[in-house]
This record gives C-alpha cells, sequence and structure tokens, in this order.
C-alpha cells in the first residue's frame, strides 16, 4: 500500500484545464479528489468517506458510492487506454475519458468510518471507448459493484496537434 | 413551480434518524438536501449545482447527476408506495427505500450554471421493490436518464409497532 501511494496518481497526470473534476481534479479545492494507482493488472484506488457522507445510520451515501466508482473507472480507462498504446501515462497526445453510462449494484450497507478501496479491471478496450468493472470492498468485503463505459473525450489540444503535423 | 415548492418535500416526511443522508437529509448541513414534490403523475425535484460541482469545463459532474437520480427515486419510489396504499405520506408504517441497483446513462454533458429538473416516473410497484425511471432535465432539454431499483428498508419502529398490536 506504501509502494503504490508513492507514485503519482493517474489523475496527476490530466491537464491543468480537465483537473477541476469535483470527483478527482486535483485543483478542486471543494472536491474528493480520488486517486488511482496500478496494483499489476488491477487498478485500486483507496478513499476513506466523511462523517457526512453518511446515508442511513452507519452507512456510505450510494452517491458517494457511485462517484467513487465513476472517477476510478475513468481514470483507469485512460491508464488501460495508453497501456493498450504502449505509452506511458502523460504522454501527448493526452486520453482523457468521460462517463457514457454507469451502473452500480449495491450488495449490502457499506459501513462508514473505514476506509474503502475500489478497485478495478478493464472488460473491454476498443476504439474510443473502454468498459471497466469495479468493487468497492470495505474491510476486505465487497459491499458494491459497478461497471462503467467510458468515451475518449476528443482533445481540442490533440487535434490541433495532429492537424499541425 | 411556486405552487409544487410549496407544498412539503417527501424528503421532509422521513423520521428524524433517517433524515442524514448526505443527498437528500434534512439533517445533514454538508449535504445537497435535495427536496423531491408530486406533480400530476410524475415527481420532481429541482437541483442548482454549485460552480465546483463540475466534470469538464462547463459540465456538471457525473457523480452528482447519478446522486439526483439517486435520492429522487428513492424519495420517489417512498411516495408511489404511499399512494399505492391509499395513505398519505409520512403516516405510519414509515415507508423509506434504499437503493439497491442505480444506472445512469449520460447523453450529453449537463451544462452547469442553470438549474436541473429531475423528472421520475414509477415503472413497477411490487413487494418491497419499486422500479423508478428519471430523466434529468437542463433548460428543458433531456441530458440524462436512469434507473433506480428501490428496495423498502425494514424499519425497527415498524416491527415493533406491528408486534405490539
Amino acid at each position: 500500500m506504501g509502494g503504490e501511494m508513492s507514485h503519482k496518481a493517474f489523475q496527476d497526470y490530466y491537464p491543468d484545464h480537465l483537473s477541476h473534476c469535483y470527483g478527482c481534479g486535483r485543483l478542486n479545492d471543494h472536491g474528493l479528489q480520488i486517486k488511482s494507482y496500478w496494483d499489476g493488472d488491477e487498478t485500486v484506488c483507496t478513499f476513506e468517506p466523511k462523517s457526512y457522507h453518511i446515508a442511513i445510520p452507519g452507512s456510505v451515501y450510494g452517491g458517494l458510492i457511485a462517484s467513487l466508482i465513476d472517477c476510478h473507472c475513468t481514470g483507469s480507462a485512460a491508464a488501460y487506454a495508453y497501456r493498450a498504446e504502449g505509452r506511458e501515462m502523460g504522454t501527448e497526445p493526452f486520453l482523457r475519458f468521460v462517463t457514457a453510462s454507469l451502473h452500480v449494484d449495491y450488495l449490502r450497507p457499506t459501513p462508514l468510518g473505514v476506509p474503502l478501496q475500489v478497485r478495478a479491471q478493464a472488460k473491454e478496450i476498443k476504439g474510443r471507448k473502454v468498459v471497466v468493472v469495479a468493487t468497492v470492498l470495505a474491510q476486505g468485503e465487497a459491499c458494491a459493484r459497478g461497471e462503467v463505459v467510458a468515451v475518449r473525450l476528443p482533445m481540442g489540444g490533440e487535434e490541433r496537434m495532429a492537424s499541425s503535423k
């Protein structure tokens, strides 16, 4: 865990103008600042909800769980897409994904007061689309499962770079 | 619009101990305090995201959209369930629903800086389960569609009341 945290997070490679996301933007002081990392062939994000991220007593708010899955999966989509192209994350042209669809199954109440881990894998990488599946765990127990269809954002900078070649 | 807002919101009928939800709890000072109302046979929630509820520039964060759909649909599930039982909202035994699954299709970027409207209808009411479908609109244009499978929460108070009868 210490090892993985010493590396730069996927989201820290996003260009500044795409780093204001409430879920994962490093430049959003009000946001969640979710950070995602490689862990072998999976990706992992650790997040400890605040006491006010509550749903019913003792449980984490489902909308927060959806947010963790959303941002961790779009970040993971970028990481898998870079890897599929054999490129280092953050190299140009930049790869940044947005969410086309999000599905979450809440398997059991997610306990509040402990760190959550979101683990994800790419299920499909095809053209501009990456499908990512995720599991949210609390103390090793799966509490929610999610699937995100992530679509690569057309990048103004990239288009300009492409046309200037 | 003025008329609908003058009524008590669905969430204002929740018992105090179930009113701390980050999305819709009236007792959560850090939360979104989403409010849902009847509008004929549909339900409606109006919410204006803050400037920091941003995704990519100019667009509303998808996790916030998921949260609006989530809480508006569980609130709507309770309202439809009361109506199906021919009871006034807030009468005992209390009906409070939680989310079993959430699906969101993001149709287009949702513009930031305008009020959003979430409109929902019950698609199925069966036993403890209510399936609710929702559309998120900005300036009349559908930006996201959602579906929530909501399940009625067993209520400690209700069980005690039932056993004391």
